[in-house]
């Protein structure tokens, strides 16, 4: 596994281009994250997730880079999604009390403005904590400040 | 940046884990099939998608490995909501006549089931064409042939 | 009360248009079948719900009249939110055992086509009974076919 | 016309509980206000909105009365979208400069609560707004202050 490892770097290294080196950077980058920081995640390392917690609120900031975009060059819909969802997935579980967590039954996403720049942010809030469910908005922001897109979401509470 | 890189990938190799190489191998195949085949983006290229059309439908399968877990160990919703909105705009995108294209503008996910198993496979539907939006609709199955997720999008015709 | 609806009929005859009369008309016959046929609703008589159950799909009709629109004259999206929600519910209720009924927890409505013509048809479909919610979609027709909104929702199964 | 309906209104009061009396006395004041003060709509006066415009919100008030309710009792769901469409319509078009209005495109509800006591307030403010559309969220609230339900829409602005 190893060796082949090494021949697959080399590889690349040989026919990509800046782009494609600066991305393998930043992929390996993040697993060596997740091996140095024993992140739970792979994507976490990956993206390179910063997450801060308030009170009720739950921030995880991204690099925006060529790896995350789609075929138009912007942030893909589903990154954004993936950064809202963990962000708002954190804080339900950062609310309930120990031996509970929650899992997504429910994601709507309002695609507001293209997401470019140089990093993605979002903030996730509490709409409502109930016995079974929470409901959990996000916003995502660009740089620049730009919102670029609205989220709300049903988490379940399992033991 | 050449060296950088073998150097990254060393560090990793001496204290990543059986499971953080081939999480490494995955990565780095995923680029090298960028570079390659011309994919579009990484995201497509690392997350190994195969891509079918038929008439009216979109198909994008993915194998399934820790890369994109949460830490519940199941495909993380943000991963599941990327493969389904790259299906569901990919058929929006095969739809349009030459000139135009798609974005989307809202998407909503209903998670059924975890997705765990071999492999993860969506498959997009038209529910409305009209001249400045459509709405599409996308399931993902696991490999068991359970459904895990059910989506709706509108998608923004642009030029 | 009973002289006070005499008089409050009569100024409405007095002073209302054609519309506003056979507005009355359609309102107090809704009432009057909620009475005779024991209906469970107001809002059931009120709008001249027809419905139907087939194996897995529940069918309501409605009459569209100006009762029901909106100020552009075409039926409240409201309206339609109704009435899907209704078939969807009722259908959600009727696949389960006895004892246990159904709740809307979630509804995600896109709107098509506007709602015109002589009245409005309801489908609701299953698209995943589980143990703890049933997601059901819910299309809506005009009756010269044309789709006008598309809907899913996330039901909870209560005792 | 005039004669059938005065008819119509006898049947019912010598069928009719208190409840359906009390309903038709709702029903009947609902038209008397459209056609007293001209609302625009009959659904406007029939659940006796109150609406008032702040500077970035609008919010809508009805009395809660077994009319709207459904056969649990509570706030019939469509009854409760049918407030949250109105005032987040009502929003988008009083921002639009004259000449331009809006039609729900989306709406998203997350039920939260059972709509009981007296009245039923929704309150709608803008998440963005743009060229092409706008993002509007609403909250109901019950009359002990309790949320009932959170949502989002996509509005399109049309001439």
């Amino acid at each position: 596994m190893k060796d082949e490892l090494r021949q697959l770097l080399e590889s690349c290294i040989e026919n990509g281009t800046d782009d494609d080196l600066n991305a393998l950077s930043t992929l390996i980058k993040g697993v060596q994250k997740k091996i140095t920081y024993k992140r739970s995640t792979f994507i976490d390392g990956i993206l390179h997730m910063e997450r801060t917690f308030d009170k009720d609120t739950c921030e995880i900031s991204i690099p925006i880079n060529p790896i995350i975009n789609n075929n138009l060059n912007i942030v893909h819909g589903g990154i954004t999604a993936t950064v809202l969802d963990t962000a708002m997935g954190s804080l339900a579980n950062y609310l309930l009390p120990e031996g509970f967590g929650a899992v997504t039954n429910q994601l709507n996403i309002h695609y507001i403005a293209p997401g470019i720049g140089d990093s993605l942010r979002c903030k996730a809030e509490v709409v409502h904590q109930g016995s079974k469910t929470l409901v959990i908005s996000g916003e995502a922001f660009r740089s620049d400040g730009k919102k670029i897109a609205y989220a709300t979401g049903t988490f379940f509470i399992i033991k």
